[in-house]
């Protein structure tokens, strides 16, 4: 871990630090490409030339219907998922939005009613472990927002099956189709739609660059789909003061360094806080790690940044923009109307990040790579759109007609203006 | 105008007659991807350079604080003016969200946060006349939303200056920048940032295909922005019933096709509208527009579809989801639940859709293309970015942190796991 000294940074240094390492999305374009026509080109059977090549298997068939399917599931593991599934359901339904209007002139009546996006990807990666919690977090808001097509890609395992686990959430969250593919092939059968996989209009979900680049490149084509966000590296920020435990920030610290050797680790501590015994923890803690290799690299890769107090934590963490910030400090709760830049803010020592991985009920796909700046993690609004409508009587019409006459005038579009004249016109022929 | 009946229409028709004119993106890519690179490269002066080639002016500074400027304005167009900013404001205003927060479980306290993103780009259009509606669309939202940096961008006039209802306008919005510079120019000059340009977070803004392909590109590169929405050629579908004025009816889908010859017209009418007094109604009003020739092509590659009732009518504009819907019918308000994907609705025959281009209140920046199935138009929210918080106690971390446990070991992830473990034996310890 390497340390800096918030003091001693120029404006030019804290922009370096806050800078995530480059990817070369033109290299990957040009790998993306080819596996996005193929797809095209030959529907289902491209996606599972691929399924075979990156994963070992050709499931045929490549899409089933999850509500079709028998699951039995360990009873622990059914109770956990049910009960992050509640907390996740009670968090994202108090997101539905109420419909809003407004009479912004008399007789000129405004609103706007939330509808969904009716049919919608969601992606959750695979390889070596399954990700479930993810299919929760895209699942939930899906099913609440009333998508009727949600189709679920997930990459098969290698003898062609979908884990048990991902098919009960699957028919929990009202899933129409299950797609057993992973990578662009997955991205790119659900952005163009194939025999058996249906056209979306928008796809969600994390994945590694290949899946974030076909999402980005398909955004761009005229497959005409939405995404929810670009994606790096996974991140966290943890500011810490005197008061915190090192233990527990050390656990925080390797819990987000586990993710993988790119992932991005932040310590912004105070003076006071003691970063010895923390390094210390972190050694001990990564000794019983089954993913030490990755946690060590990514650790190595982190740095830590010693600030005076805890408003220059917060400017730091509001220039690096995390995906995760962490506060481990003295009363957490006084600065939350500092934090300007971040995915998800977890408040004071009982609040491990993890807890908003899995069950806390927020959700856990949010902007990484400094996105965080003007991306919003994914919420029931990321499956509705809104659509505006109002209703203007004769009366309101007399009222803002001629204001839109004169602003038609002025931007020269007389038909605009007629179409207001014309019915003046009218009304005063009926006074 | 084409006629078609939606009872001879096959499931095949009905989407060949929602498919929009194709629009060669590659090739323009390539005419885009060296303007960006001149920006990228020459700052100010590569903004210049095209600013000269394609309106003939270079302004020197290409920046200008709008806040130490002058402006007087004509005392009728200032009043329209403000009368239309107040009733965009009163709408928008009511968009504010509120914080939300939820105990999902006895000690987890889960809630969301509104930020405003901080630096945004307001692209308004130029050319022939100038766009002050746009610039009150995009500002009045952003205004309200925090934003502390906005740069409004807008070709310059061949003598390098701007329109004084912009500037007008760009004070009363607080922008803090106001670049004269149209094109892909201007958009890579706020994407990237030059000596006088500020970098941004976010572009938003209709424009031309120039405009929309350099903001599409760039979202998609390492100038890390976010954009409104994609774009293509505005749009009108006007449902009419046998109740509907035929003159008003003409009037509202002039209005659109005035725009350009690529506006999309669409008129979808029951059995009992007279729509040989509405294509009367047209050419006789055609003949009295300056922008008649415009309007006359627009027209002649516009369609009708007759249908038996209104919820045929109302199934035919779900599925081609216009940017404007135009409901002139009996009692519109009826059929307001049924509409799934649209930009922006208009109901009644006092509400013609220039109400909304300019006064009643709602955005005009809105989803063309088809693209109104997954975005909605811009509004506060465009604007702000969303971010959750969550504080356990030590009580709420005895009742989650279990499950947090089962599904972080479920997923092979034990630093996860450990984060909570370690938390849970202090706990423990201290009992």
């Amino acid at each position: 871990m390497k340390k800096y000294s918030y003091k001693d940074l120029s404006a030019d240094d804290l922009n370096l630090l806050c800078q995530r390492p480059k990817m070369d999305f033109r290299s990957i374009f040009g790998q993306v490409e080819p596996i996005i026509e193929k797809v095209e080109r030959e529907g289902d059977a491209g996606i599972n030339y691929y399924n075979q090549k990156f994963d070992g298997a050709a499931p045929d068939p490549i899409v089933i219907n999850p509500q079709q399917k028998k699951v039995s599931l360990d009873s622990e593991i059914k109770q956990a998922l049910d009960t992050a599934f509640d907390n996740i359901y009670r968090f994202h339904e108090a997101q539905l939005p109420a419909p809003l209007e407004v009479e912004t002139m008399p007789g000129v009546q405004c609103k706007r009613v939330a509808r969904p996006i009716e049919r919608v990807g969601l992606y959750i990666p695979g390889g070596t472990a399954i990700l479930p919690s993810t299919l929760m977090m895209l699942g939930i808001p899906a099913m609440l927002a009333g998508c009727s097509t949600i189709v679920v890609a997930t990459p098969p395992k290698s003898d062609g099956s979908v884990a048990d686990e991902i098919l009960y959430l699957a028919k929990k969250i009202g899933a129409t189709h299950l797609l057993k593919a992973g990578g662009a092939q997955a991205v790119a059968g659900m952005a163009l739609g194939t025999e058996s996989v249906p056209k979306v209009d928008k796809i969600l979900g994390p994945g590694n660059q290949y899946v974030t680049v076909a999402k980005m490149m398909l955004q761009n084509s005229e497959a005409q789909i939405a995404i929810d966000m670009p994606a790096g590296p996974s991140e966290v920020l943890v500011i810490a003061d005197g008061t915190a435990n090192p233990a527990f920030v050390a656990a925080d610290l390797l819990s987000q360094a586990e993710h993988g050797e790119d992932s991005q680790v932040v310590l912004v501590a105070t003076n006071d806080f003691d970063l010895n015994i923390c390094l210390q923890a972190i050694e001990h803690q990564l000794t019983e790690l089954p993913r030490q290799e990755i946690a060590r690299k990514s650790i190595e890769q982190s740095f830590s940044v010693t600030v005076n107090n805890l408003d220059e934590a917060l400017d730091f963490s509001n220039r690096y923009a995390p995906e995760h910030l962490i506060l481990q400090c003295q009363n957490p709760e006084l600065y939350e109307d500092q934090i300007m830049n971040a995915g998800s803010v977890f408040l004071g020592k009982w609040t491990p990040e993890s807890a908003g991985d899995y069950a806390s009920g927020t959700n856990h796909t949010l902007p990484t790579y400094g996105y965080a700046r003007m991306f919003s993690g994914v919420s029931v609004d990321s499956f509705l759109k809104q659509i505006t409508m109002q209703q203007i009587t004769a009366n309101g019409l007399k009222n803002v007609g001629p204001v839109i006459e004169k602003l038609a005038e002025l931007e020269e579009l007389e038909a605009h203006k007629n179409a207001v004249s014309i019915r003046l016109k009218e009304i005063k022929k009926n006074i």
